[in-house]
């Protein structure tokens, strides 16, 4: 397998990301969840509750982290984006109201794409660098309009263990960063219930969350790759799943040739190999 | 994060809370179920084997508790609510026939507050000064309606770690105590499954749900929050899985630091420490 | 919480039973499953591989089981069911496709229970004594006709720890033995994965299962009801799955309080104790 | 049970068997989702991570393996398919587009057979001796179409512990043999999750899915059956399940009676013992 050099000699990479979904993440094709308060305030945990405990963790183990934020939570939520900016850490772009792409037509991404980014720079003073597609559901369109935008990089495809420069279109000469995600690790699969909008009801303990995660690091780190993990604050920000995550923070940074850093600086980094662009192309479907 | 003062010294609180729905929790919404004679004893378990059983767990370990009790579940076994009263434990609202508020009409909604305050008052003698939501599915009328009943304290939100001053609208200075539950302290995730009415397939061991509530049991602690654990007669009942909650209800009392009682407590403590309500507001759905 | 008196001084009792289900299971209300050999196939390693298996585990333990065998059932499997019968063991009806009583008019209900006793008359020279209703699913017109074919038990209800008398009709004083089970003591939902037939896609490691069954097993002991294992050859009949349930007979064997034995047996104890019958009405459901 | 002779004193056999499914898989009957670039994207990882990966495991445990590659596979990936080949591994057949055959007309059938079959002829030279149904998925037709084609073996039936020889129709002659999978022994239900696509969210630790595929390894073996492993590149690729799927080979290896070794190795072997053919019935539904 193809191995991608890391910087100051480290062997492996490892991302903490969070997604600040709050209230988008269910609002979004289902505006009638507004009229679920208890819902709501499910989600509302996160920016109110989870985030402050989060950034306490980062500080703590000294981790720069990155946070995909939908505009809609930056015009919900101010202060609570203001603070994760005021911590140091990366604010990148998650759509405006957690918009799936592919579900879009190209007008309605595009404009999910500007609000995101003129209520990113509104509220948060911020013009991100970085992009995950709601649901990690990229359209085949999205490179080229992040590209047009200026992004650097992409997290949301799974066909790989590293970044890698990925071709705006197939073909392209223009690339942006891609770097590689995966749903076993993220948290929503191991936490997330709402009854009637998310989840089949299957609840996990934070200790088998962790193991699954650990063993992923172990065995990526393994083989020269980049670990990253997505968590939700209104998830993960829970008490006893923060707990297990620093825990897990604790034991990633134990490796000292892991470079534990936000996905911008990965992606800087990647951008500085000059790598060759991998063109990606659709599948052909016979007929 | 922002602590709350609990009575005595204490640095946590935690309460076992139990809701009785009994067979009102399948047939609201879907009358048909009532034909179904295996289902009905699935829920008649609660009342008949259930509750007995939590009433000498409680009584072992000396822990004063609060039960949400449909009307529906007065009207049908009301020796079984009278004994929840004669062994000294709050009684609380949870609708008549554990109607989901957001699926009702205004009047639909007061129909159901009045006819349970109704039922608990004829069979229990009792009038509830709390409340939770049947499906944790609060509308936003909701605290209003609950506080022209009369009513102290709501527990159906999920936005914090211990309990606050609701405002009843956005903006009003009446408030209701809100004690805040969360998904992955209940037990109908764990343990239900009804084939065609509820249910994944999915069913824990008790190991498991223990240590997922016993985590959380700690992490709140630690934070000086309030743990509050929703189990149902009907589930947690069953032998093995009432044996472990005995287990967990040792290990909550071992820890003096925490204070372990009824939600009708924690609430009139709350009430007393004058705190500023705090207003939720509907998101803004763009476009 | 009642108690129930068993015979020689025992102070519980646990049943092994198995619903022999076969194609029958995904067959009823889904005829074109038929043409699904693989489906089949699944189904048909019940009694292909799963009872020969399961009566060397009992013959090994020298346990007495019950088998509640659909007509259909002993139609294409006459020599597995025979063999059972050779073995020693009781079999007892399971409706004659595995239909769900609740699904069916009272004709069909009765064409059911008839075409189910004539083939294991038939087939196996056999008239049952207990009844067990696809699906655990019960119709409150059941116990009548069980009754007017001179059933001495049903196993399909789940409303107590230990079997009662049940008046077949609310207030009459016939009465069946009920001998109850329920869903976490069912191998089903454990292990059972057919995509778009049955499932969510779970498939539980036999060591969890019997983590499971084993606790409610210890538990049942400790207040003195009777364990009602039930589980399908098609699913526990696969290897590591009976191995595991031979470990949890040689348990349960171990205590030896406990009596081991078939549900006519319990059925047949129950009745000696002239029990006062235990009416179940149908719910209300307001308006 | 009837037991299988084995060769060299074997006392039975292990396969570790790969399905490469790819795009293929969720592409068939939902062609709309090639628009989703990230779902692509999670099936590519098969081929380009997965294999390699997996390629270098077997290498390393000096295992002989059989790789189920649907005709799609291999001409998207021709040097992925290849390089199976080069390794000296079986090809087998699966289907063009991952049709599921009990889906497909008798024409739509025979066009998915042949032109598996060619895509296989023209990328990598093979022509194979073994065929599974994609979704292990028969219909009824399919072990005649197989015969007609020269095929040696089918993996996709699910009634019994060891390989047998299946006739082509009831009754016939001419038999294949048929080698047994089940569904307890693929990767599928313990880690596929892709919203909208396949899976309940459930995504289990690779430790939970190898105490599963480990159990019944050991208890296969101890009845002298054959135990079929079924993995996916896209899932098993994984690096923490690629990880633990080497520790099984390892534990699989150390156990010097069991013979493990491809499934064409295993058919030819069973074709030697000259076993009288099993007839298999489409079952009567009454009425």
């Amino acid at each position: 397998m193809e191995q991608l050099r890391w910087p100051d000699g480290k062997s492996a990479a490892a991302a903490f990301t969070f997604d600040v979904d709050a209230e988008s993440a269910v609002l979004w094709g289902n505006e009638a969840v507004a009229a679920r308060m208890s819902v709501m305030s499910h989600q509302a945990y996160g920016p109110l509750v989870g985030i402050p405990r989060i950034l306490d963790l980062l500080e703590q183990h000294q981790i720069r982290s990155t946070f995909f934020v939908p505009g809609h939570t930056a015009d919900r939520y101010p202060e609570a984006v203001r603070s994760i900016v005021a911590a140091g850490h990366e604010i990148a772009h998650h759509g405006y109201l957690h918009e799936q792409p592919t579900a879009l037509t190209l007008e309605e991404e595009i404009d999910a794409l500007d609000r995101g980014l003129a209520a990113l720079a509104d509220v948060a003073g911020v013009r991100p660098v970085g992009y995950r597609a709601p649901m990690w559901d990229l359209s085949w369109r999205t490179p080229a309009l992040l590209a047009e935008r200026g992004f650097l990089y992409d997290s949301s495809l799974m066909d790989a263990d590293h970044p890698y420069e990925l071709s705006i279109t197939p073909g392209a000469d223009q690339s942006l960063v891609e770097i590689p995600i995966q749903w076993a690790l993220d948290d929503w699969e191991q936490y997330c219930y709402l009854p009637d909008v998310s989840g089949s009801g299957l609840i996990e303990s934070p200790r088998k969350a962790r193991e699954l995660w650990q063993l992923e690091f172990d065995a990526l780190r393994g083989v020269g790759g980049c670990w990253v993990l997505t968590n939700h604050p209104f998830l993960t920000g829970r008490a006893s799943r923060a707990a297990e995550l620093g825990d897990l923070m604790r034991y990633v940074l134990e490796h000292d040739d892991v470079w534990v850093t936000s996905l911008e600086q990965i992606a800087e980094h990647v951008r500085t190999l000059a790598l060759p662009p991998r063109s990606i192309t659709l599948p052909d479907v016979p007929r």
